[in-house]
């Protein structure tokens, strides 16, 4: 079931590091059409394509204050006490993320400084589906409210039952979240990018999604909106030794491959003798997970790869550039310093990718699809933009006024010229 | 020919923002086709596409060492002296960006932090048309250069003349550029995203340009490259008073509608004889422009408009988002304080936005078309991306672990559950 590879060459790597494709243009119409409607019609298609994909009546679209307090008696007090915890790591770890610029004096009366501002309105998609994602409320809305983005939106879809669930209500509240929207898919995303009757326009969408919702937030782009990243299948890539423990690292793998049949999970060894225990291991392992079938079908694009250099290692793991990435070996120094392109970096025995995913305080929205390569994950900045300022005085100016008379002389642009002339006449 | 407006009511503010609509579903089938054939058959397609387009024959698309030595002699000293002038200013405004995270213990045994780490390989494109444009070479290369980017290429299309222009030349060489490529428009693009057998494939892609350009850096986000910033229109909006001086601003109000047909200025004025004055001064000033007719052309999609509140300027000035803003007022900085949404702002009487364009050492590449509301310009950031990092003990690991087993377990993933497990059996 999993592909093994021994140093493989260099002219293969591409090749190997090729996530399954998936072709969203087939289903660009469907999404197309969503956003017509929705633009439209606003509210009414909501309800329309509520009705249709997630065969259920709304009687409103905005979540009520009364179905929000009544969700902090749904949920255990001991799941409640998690999310509290794993909510006050992320929020120290994304407060340390607060820069304050200096003003800078480039020249003699000419003042330069940076400010970073919120962006004023944002939305956060948070995916139905199997299971409720909570913990990717945790991971948008902390470091939003952080930022002081004034206008902060949640929009999920109901659950087969027909309603938001509880886990996801208390969380959105415990972050001070309170326009919380019943409405998924590729309508959540017209709607916050349109605005609707109920729904405000925001100004940049967040939040993972099946392919419809991958594919509208990509449509959304042509709308003055932005996104947090290109969106792809979850993927891990652990790197081990003969010092790795097998069991350790084919749980890993399994949590990863338990998330959905298109997660991709990449072994990098600098042990032969580890590869063959990860695989008995992960045959041990897989028989007990509730979502065994899962985790079968997409350890089929999984890939174990045995390098007998540590210099071609960590070149392969850059190619890849992994959206999470264990490093399980003796040698651990060395791999750190040679990262040049990777999400999330999990260092030693005790660091799982499941600790990132829920509570140690990093963010678990990361880029996959070879995107580390130039996307951050996101991060406080995320939330922010920043703007430039400067101040000039007349001496200043006076010091900067040949540089920008030549240089606007020769790019033929008189009329910059003139902005320092008239000044001095 | 100018549009005169007093005291609009909030609703109309964004039917007033709105930037001139330009359509570019329509070159679509021609990016598309460009994309395809340079994909397909790699630099012979461009030396094709540059005879088409450009009416050149190139013999070689790579600019050879010599040309670029010999642009040196070609530049006059008062230029070049220029043209360092203002890279020391950018180098130090941008040098000032570096930022350095602390490690976080967000648990006792948990620790985060996040490093930022230059992209590898950065495409810079440099537009030619009517005049050479070296000074966003100085905007693009000194941040790349800074950041520690490996691999920085330029394409930029051949002059009239059949050349790259010799200010471009002796520029990308002072910022220690050597691999310039004399190609333009889309095949430029198309070239920087899958690779010829000359022109390396990069991650992201800099820079202005035509529609063309414009259309095939949006296109070239489909083969996992990311771009600077969505390009449109420059812009320039500037809040005056009774204590502005009106032909400094009617300077900076040409300097932007010089740039092109399509720029935009607005003239925001607590004051209604500002107005007049400011029209009687453009009116002077634009008869002596060598671009008078593109200054003409552009004037008619410009607005100037008086509010008699500071409240209301502000909030404006706000929803309109402009790229560039001039402040010019007696009580500066309620309007400072004010400020969320702006591409780069200019304070006081001799902070022209000329300065910004070229020498005071801001960027001057940034968000048009009402995207300052989300996206920042360009500066160092834009050529790096930030991995999390997380080493976590065996007790720090138990300190996490009832939170990331019981929210794992909620979240139905047993996987998750098992790789904390796993390492306390």
């Amino acid at each position: 079931m999993i592909i093994d590879l021994i140093n493989p060459a260099r002219n293969i790597w591409p090749e190997i590091s090729k996530r399954p494709e998936i072709d969203l243009e087939k289903i660009k119409p469907l999404v197309e059409n969503i956003f017509k409607e929705v633009k439209k019609n606003g509210d009414n298609s909501l309800l329309k394509f509520t009705k249709e994909f997630d065969k259920t009546l709304l009687k409103s679209i905005k979540v009520k204050r009364k179905d929000i307090l009544n969700s902090h008696n749904k949920v255990s007090e001991k799941l409640k006490q998690a999310i509290k915890s794993a909510k006050k790591n992320i929020e120290k770890f994304h407060k340390a993320q607060i820069v304050i610029f200096k003003k800078i004096e480039t020249e003699k009366g000419v003042q330069c400084w940076q400010e970073k501002k919120a962006i004023e309105k944002v939305g956060l998609y948070i995916p139905g589906g199997t299971a409720p994602l909570f913990s990717t409320i945790l991971m948008l809305a902390i470091p939003a409210k952080i930022a002081g983005c004034k206008e902060i939106i949640i929009c999920t879809p109901p659950s087969k039952r027909g309603k938001i669930p509880n886990e996801v209500l208390f969380t959105a509240d415990l972050c001070g979240i309170s326009k919380i929207y019943c409405v998924g898919g590729a309508q959540a995303i017209a709607a916050m990018t349109f605005g609707t009757e109920t729904i405000p326009k925001v100004y940049k969408i967040f939040g993972p999604g099946n392919q419809y919702v991958t594919m509208a937030k990509q449509y959304s782009l042509n709308y003055n909106v932005s996104i947090d990243l290109p969106a792809g299948p979850s993927e891990l890539l652990v790197l081990g030794d003969l010092t790795s423990n097998p069991s350790f690292i084919a749980s890993d793998l399994l949590s990863q491959a338990e998330h959905g049949i298109d997660s991709q999970v990449i072994l990098v060894s600098i042990s032969k003798g580890l590869i063959t225990s990860v695989k008995n291991e992960i045959l041990n392992q897989v028989k007990l997970l509730s979502r065994k079938e899962i985790a079968l079908e997409s350890l089929k694009n999984s890939k174990f790869i045995y390098f007998n250099s540590n210099k071609n290692a960590s070149d392969f793991i850059n190619e890849y550039a992994p959206e999470h990435y264990i490093i399980s070996v003796e040698n651990e120094d060395y791999f750190i310093s040679k990262i040049l392109n990777a999400g999330s970096v999990f260092i030693g025995k005790y660091s799982p990718e499941s600790a990132g995913d829920y509570a140690s305080g990093t963010n678990h929205t990361l880029p996959t699809n070879g995107y580390s390569k130039q996307y951050s994950g996101v991060n406080l900045d995320s939330f922010t933009k920043t703007i430039t300022f400067q101040k000039i005085t007349k001496t200043g100016l006076s010091n900067l006024s040949e540089t920008i008379q030549l240089m606007a002389q020769a790019e033929n642009l008189d009329g910059h010229m003139n902005t320092v002339s008239v000044r001095f006449k």
